[in-house]
């Protein structure tokens, strides 16, 4: 963040032909997008969505409305494009990286998909570690290669999408255990488990959060209880503030990896937009904890990224208001 | 409307690979949008927005934070490329009609000016006729003329943008009149005008409503209390539904007019989205009156069609919705 810039964007808007803060949320944007890129006049060009994939070992506890095989068999349909976020990154400009940290079962090599299996899947949080810190940090450095990847093919916008049956419940015990919640706090639906299948993720959250001891780092916290799609989200995110990117976040489980990446790197925060709120409950405590004013809000509940991508022509717009003219250069009179 | 399209476009819907209802809001404007094409599959081209610009009358009672010289020096703002809506065009792939029924001063010959000045600014609606039924009318054709220019050259998705300094006034007394409001529900701070002018806007709205009588005809009220752009602005969602287009709205003054069009032709209503909610308080009012659900809610309050374009993109993703594989076809198994 340039503050000067900053200083510059914030009297440059007060200048612009039109009433004083009529853009609402958007000017915001606009003067933040102006600090991180270093000019008063910011330009954001074509987008990028790293979307990470793993498995989840507390699906065992019957957490989700969905077989595990799904998981799989979505980041197939992402490669042959059938899928949400290939739908939306179309039409918002933005590419589509699909990154397997611990998807079950094979993938065939796709120019699309870059392959770095830590594990076939996480262990059953409910019970165990869902893994180890080693392979945690493997999964936050496939995230970071990632995003490499993405920043070096031209992405000016970062997102970072989810795939991974049963990653609600571990979004939920990874939030929670960052933030200091309860898991009534967090658990929700997800992709709409029913009230036996709630009470049960609530259980395998609170047993999560039970094997918790003090003074674990944050990578520690969420080797514990999180999952590898979750962490490798984290790692995205840091590679992208490493390069000095806006970065715009989905829904719940996104928001939980970009919550690992800000207390790896407190700095992470300025770069990060939220791009909608969720009908996960936990999300609004996630976007809060990070002081975040999400873009839309339309009850969205997908995931894969989708959320983060409606957003990103907001996030291009918001960029051009800075090109507007100022009532001096337009000769328009002012306000009384 | 077709209605097999429709009952067809909901069946793919619920086969799509996501969880149901897992897209919220965007899966009824996706299904709307495919019955409007008469296509399963619909798809959203280029945009047009065509901003109606007109003086008022009643900004001799001191009901504006700007000066009247300000719609005429914003209208060369537009077709110099330096206002909020030519930023927003840019980046959402619309185009940028403006329209003049009614602006004081001289505007010069300009490509991107259609100049049909019907008089120049209303009377004073406080005290007298804003316009006669004869120069509403013209009004009315106007803006029907400017959106079947838009759509010869391309525009797949219309919307209507506003300017002129009062017009919140205007669309007050004109909501107010077509919904049976009362002045304190339909009147705001528009760009800003402070208490003592709130209280005067009030008073003129009330004025304006106590001349109306039983019997008008919607024409004959929006020529009483109305605005040469607002009428206008009817005129292009007349057109825009008479071509069969998805309309959309922006913030209060265009929903007025909104509000004028659907009252001459109720079939104009399943042709409309909310692009955004605007902070003037009047527009929810008109909103839940028509039905509908914002698609932004970013306390926008700068009207020019702003709100309309910014959601232009999001129309656009929804469309794409019904481009996604099915379960069937993708090869992923449902959830339980």
């Amino acid at each position: 963040m340039d503050q000067e810039v900053l200083h510059q964007a914030q009297t440059r808007m007060e200048n612009l032909t039109k009433p004083p803060r009529s853009l609402g949320h958007l000017e915001e944007v606009a003067v933040r997008l102006a600090a991180l890129q270093g000019r008063v006049k910011p330009e954001l060009g074509r987008g990028a969505v790293v979307v990470a994939a793993a498995d989840h070992g507390v699906v065992a506890e019957g957490v989700s409305a969905y077989p595990q095989e799904v998981t799989r068999q979505m980041v197939l349909n992402f490669l042959r494009g059938g899928a949400a976020i290939n739908q939306f990154a179309r039409v918002a400009d933005a590419a589509v990286y699909v990154l397997d940290v611990g998807v079950k079962g094979e993938l065939p090599d796709h120019p699309g998909l870059l392959k770095r299996k830590v594990r076939p899947g996480t262990g059953n949080l409910a019970r165990e570690a869902a893994m180890t810190l080693e392979e945690a940090q493997r999964a936050l450095e496939a995230g970071r290669e990632a995003a490499r990847k993405a920043i070096s093919e031209g992405a000016t916008l970062l997102a970072a999408g989810d795939m991974g049956i049963g990653n609600t419940t571990a979004a939920a015990a990874l939030t929670a255990a960052l933030l200091g919640l309860s898991p009534e706090e967090v658990v929700g639906p997800g992709t709409g488990v029913g009230e036996a299948g709630l009470l049960r993720k609530r259980e395998a959250v609170a047993r999560a959060l039970g094997r918790l001891r003090p003074g674990m780092g944050p990578l520690e916290v969420a080797a514990e209880v999180g999952g590898l799609e979750l962490v490798a989200i984290a790692g995205v995110y840091l590679e992208g503030y490493r390069a000095g990117l806006p970065l715009v976040l989905d829904g719940f489980p996104v928001t939980a990896g970009a919550l690992l990446a800000w207390r790896l790197e407190p700095g992470v925060r300025d770069h990060l937009f939220a791009g909608h709120l969720s009908r996960e409950p936990g999300h609004r405590h996630a976007l809060q904890a990070l002081g975040l004013r999400p873009l839309l809000d339309l009850d969205l509940a997908l995931g894969e990224g989708t959320g983060a991508v409606l957003a990103m022509p907001l996030l291009r717009a918001a960029a051009r208001i800075l090109h507007m003219a100022t009532f001096e250069e337009a000769g328009v009179s002012r306000g009384g």
